[in-house]
């Protein structure tokens, strides 16, 4: 890599360090990474969507045994594990909703952005702003599904939380896939912001 | 600002816009914001050293009465709360720990970095990437220590996990103010980001 900037400066003599060849010759344009961008994009509405589906469909309803005291009968009482029962689930679906919807906006201005010999340092920078607060959102959200889901998965002894994955074993498993489809989401964040950094970076060189 | 702009790109007529004089003039440096951002790290570190101070200091020993059945008698026993009976306050404080060394680290290359007259974008570009990775540990171990103290101190009826901070109140306050430095120090870690890809930005134009 770097012996082929070496040889690319010497090719082109760039503009700032020959100056007394009279007039600047432009140097190479930075490589225009939109490309990637879009697709890492499409991936994060792939991941968005697939994530709100997945926990919206995690509705469980399950029959639990229930000893009533005098005769020891047992009746049965249906009980439902849904999302909307944490706040933490909750707060994952609107992430990924959120996430979803500015995945589509930002794709279009990927999309425009394709077209042009070099990105714009404008762009680039409000796409650094909000990707990294998308990706604080993401990453909050995902720990605190995470933790839920591992509280339900485990249960804490110390405190008496009873695990529930053992009763509700279809809902844990939509909530685990929808909290890793969500991490995902996150990483991709992360992954975009470093690439719109060196795009702006290699412009600034 | 657009008019602050045009005038100074007039007065000193930009070594790209004016290639006919036959020399380069050296276009007005990009502001050093290392000032500022050295600040944040200082506030960084503060907050992540706080933050593992008081949970660290969360340990709290309740009597808990219990009663015994034959003779219905009721007993005290001590049961301890500590942060190393959840996994999430593990990562918390790991996280933490983590982020405080790292801003130790990255003061340093701030400082280093304030004396230069402009900034160099490949430092720009590493503090963008790292301090981009260390904002997401730092949301989704908050949102997963927050997860965990919301539990505790509203429970959640649903599947029986009661609430804690009815018996241990300092326990839960430590665990809520840890968290919300925590917080603070993830929105510090975005501004980084955003201070230096403007930094950047400012450098590309």
């Amino acid at each position: 890599m770097a012996s082929t900037e070496t040889s690319t400066t010497n090719d082109f003599s760039g503009g700032k360090t020959a100056p007394e060849s009279g007039y600047v010759v432009p140097s190479r344009p930075p490589p225009n990474l939109f490309l990637l961008d879009f697709g890492l994009r499409v991936l994060l509405f792939a991941s968005a969507v697939s994530g709100i589906v997945v926990m919206v469909t995690s509705k469980q309803t399950e029959l639990i045994p229930v000893s009533v005291a005098p005769s020891s009968q047992i009746f049965f009482i249906s009980r439902d594990a849904k999302f909307q029962h944490s706040p933490a689930f909750i707060y994952l679906v609107a992430a990924l909703s959120v996430t979803g919807l500015y995945s589509i906006i930002t794709m279009l201005v990927s999309l425009s952005s394709i077209a042009s010999p070099s990105p714009s340092p404008r762009t680039l920078f409000l796409l650094i702003l909000f990707d990294t607060l998308l990706a604080g959102v993401m990453a909050s959200a995902t720990g605190n599904a995470g933790s839920v889901a591992y509280i339900g998965l485990k249960g804490n002894s110390h405190v008496n939380w009873n695990k529930i994955c053992n009763v509700y074993g279809k809902f844990c498993r939509h909530v685990g896939s929808s909290t890793a489809v969500s991490l995902v989401a996150s990483i991709v964040l992360v992954l975009l912001v470093v690439l719109s950094s060196y795009s702006l970076y290699r412009r600034s060189r």
